[in-house]
């Protein structure tokens, strides 16, 4: 069981934004810190951008933040919007499915791993900084 | 958010199995019922016999069948044994790894996912008949 890599890459994304401490970030800065595809990113931007996570502004001083504070994005709203297909399973072609219950059974599953998450927000996905030196506190 | 190929088959073979009412398998009748490949399907039960859900016997009257009742094979201890990388996503190589908490985070939900499969029986996959002709349930 593993996330997709898109939504892999978006929480990284929002993570690395939740650090940038209001600053506009650009695609290029967040790519090299992240050893991610500028193409590859600009893309989890643009469906992070049509989601309402983050903002997009162009131009100079533009670049990309989070669309709200980080204790506003839910980590479990973020999860179901980045790999909305939680099928789990993929049943065509599979004979069992006029019995079988097991997609009920996933789906089930997926719900309480998703509740799970939707404890969290974005916030809290990184530890808290206890000597955060006072030049940048400021 | 996917299962492995590898569990989504083994799901289908236990499945399949709990169907047979005692009568063993060949991996070939298995195989062309769900259309899977032999070779494929063959790694599976040799992992599935390996971690006590099948037993298999060589010769004739032969063939693989569940090692115990389908009442008895726990649902969220075979997609534990056969998907044990429930990583949910691979932090190597991620820049935020000092200072990130998703990996807990997502492990919590991987969690409350298992504990829900938990709740249900290999037994349980398969809808009730309601309407099984007698010369089949006796």
């Amino acid at each position: 069981m593993q996330l997709t890599r898109h939504t892999d890459y978006a929480l990284r994304l929002l993570i690395h934004l939740s650090q940038a401490e209001g600053h506009r970030a650009s695609i290029a800065e967040v790519a090299a810190a992240q050893d991610i595809s500028r193409t590859h990113l600009m893309k989890i931007a643009n469906a992070l951008v049509h989601a309402g996570f983050l903002t997009a502004m162009r131009g100079r001083g533009g670049g990309i933040a989070l669309a709200r504070p980080a204790e506003e994005i839910n980590l479990g709203a973020v999860i179901r919007a980045t790999d909305p297909h939680c099928a789990l399973i993929d049943c065509t072609g599979c004979r069992l499915t006029p019995v079988c219950t097991l997609p009920k059974a996933l789906a089930e599953a997926a719900r309480a791993f998703h509740a799970s998450l939707a404890r969290y927000s974005l916030a809290d996905m990184v530890k808290p900084s206890r000597h955060r030196p006072e030049t940048v506190r400021r």
